[in-house]
């Protein structure tokens, strides 16, 4: 296979304030380097946009470095090695990698994992399979401490991470509750992915909508919204009970500090513990994650949504997109 | 030895707006009934003024059910036992109870649990070798985790609760930073308790306080307190950094809801743990506390300090001088 002589990859331009604009990203075209000794050259079928990436917009210190301006953005991405230097990786391997927003990646083998072959989508591996899916997997069963039978609240149920802690709280015969942002994704929620209940954060107060779903409390709060979400579900929460923190997307733009909890006192008549976490974390579940959800998704007890965006001039839009509540489940940019 | 025909208790006669007043509370004579079978009857000795109580005087359903109103108050408490119809407790004894607010408490002798004679002065049952001292031990080794060597930040520090677990971390070869509501207050804390660093919360922002005093960050914070001391050390904590939420007392008199966090999504990108927690929880945990405590009570390691008012009528006014930090160290009524 010829390599291509150019190909497109988006530079970080300027520091987003709030909700970022496509004025703050470039997609350049640059040249395509052949592999040196080691390397692979792996042409991107799909491209992830997650939450984490407006964080590391920030010139702050967190868990992982800022993105540099006037470089390329990366991220999750899955593709076709077109060229190889290494035994490992043959040309036609479907790989999985973090130099995502691009068209072409080019470097070490050791930093694409070659991808088993399951009869699944390429792009559930940045979903259901991949980062979102194992997030999901930790939180509930590791962080919160899930036990059969519980009840579980979780905000951005629509979402990548969401509606994968719902069907596993289904799967393990719990109870669980979604909050989501239309109307449309309260309705897949309930019929689609075999939620209890489901409200739309945007009809009305928090705290009255959960207690209307769940009157008999929760045990767990999965959180990936924070703010009003986390305040109605310290209402909720009965004793002992465990909030997973995986992300509060709602303060992700916000240029003023958010709302906190005004009723945080209560987690010491409750006990309740809240625990912030990172998916990086975790990596020692990821073995039994996959073939636990890989045999859920196979047998139909999970099921996969995904939104999907076509071409490499679309990441931004996607990731605003992503950042504003348009996607239902995974989003991702589709390449080939 | 004759019984007394009459002795005086507390009653709550009004439900606390904000800070309790005097009138709330009304002082009563009541008969002193002979004691029926297998009862004892008991002269107070030392009362308890704990934080706790103030939450008990609301009528909202809480780990503890409220005080109700035109009834005896009841809390910690030492006295001698003046007349018993059981074997297990004889005249003379001192024993710990619950039947607090009172001169004389009569009822079950399996409610009065018979003091070890230890050579200290039986107020510490009220103070560093009972209630408040298990809370100081159980949040910071078993909710908190506290390793040797760790740096720890602990609101309140002047209290019953935070001067024990100032010291505590001393005896294990940790670095303790405390906060106070005076200037001699920080004075005892770094000159008598040896805390290693301490300030005046009043004296400026808890922020910045907190920064100076411990440039390096922390591992570990016991919150007495809340608000903007919970927030200073969201800032303030390393990555996997544990808060043992013990009580918000700056809120306890609030009447509107108090200031949350504005930092808590550092949760996440920190992995921080915060969990709340009640001292009921750790009984556990008891033994081992006194024996470790009351070692260190005798070798000097650890000091005891008491705040002591005096006489039954002085019952109220220790407990709202108590809510307004009048106390350095565990705050008791003396009746003898």
């Amino acid at each position: 296979m010829t390599l291509p002589e150019t190909a497109r990859e988006w530079h970080l331009i300027a520091r987003p304030t709030g909700m970022p604009q496509s004025s703050d990203f470039e997609l350049v075209e640059v040249p395509v380097r052949a592999p040196g000794e080691g390397e692979v050259v792996v042409r991107n079928l799909f491209l992830s946009v997650d939450p984490y990436m407006r964080g590391r917009m920030n010139d702050i210190k967190s868990y992982v470095p800022p993105f540099a301006l006037g470089e390329p953005m990366d991220g999750g991405a899955v593709g076709e090695v077109v060229a190889s230097t290494v035994d490992t990786h043959a040309v036609g391997d479907l790989v999985l990698h973090m130099s995502g927003w691009r068209e072409v990646a080019v470097g070490p083998a050791k930093a694409f994992s070659v991808l088993p072959a399951t009869g699944l989508p390429p792009s559930y591996h940045l979903g259901v399979l991949g980062m979102p899916g194992l997030t999901a997997y930790a939180g509930l069963f590791e962080v919160a401490g899930f036990q059969d039978g519980e009840t579980v609240f979780v905000s951005g149920a629509a979402g990548a991470v969401g509606s994968l802690v719902g069907q596993l709280v289904k799967a393990r015969g719990g109870r669980v509750v979604g909050s989501a942002g239309s109307a449309e994704k309260v309705r897949r929620l309930t019929e689609e992915l075999g939620f209890d209940a489901a409200f739309d954060y945007k009809a009305g107060p928090v705290a009255e909508q959960l207690a209307a779903a769940a009157p008999d409390g929760i045990d767990v709060y999965f959180d990936n919204v924070g703010g009003e979400h986390l305040e109605a579900a310290i209402g909720a929460l009965h004793q002992h009970g465990r909030i997973a923190v995986c992300g509060m997307i709602g303060a992700y733009n916000a240029t003023e500090p958010p709302a906190a909890p005004r009723n945080l006192t209560q987690v010491v008549g409750k006990r309740l513990r809240l625990q912030g976490f990172i998916v990086s974390d975790h990596g020692h579940l990821r073995q039994q994650f996959r073939e636990e959800v890989g045999a859920m998704l196979a047998d139909g007890r999970v099921r996969a949504q995904e939104t999907v965006v076509d071409g490499i001039e679309s990441v931004v839009e996607a990731f605003v997109g992503l950042l504003s509540g348009d996607n239902t489940g995974k989003m991702v940019v589709r390449l080939a």
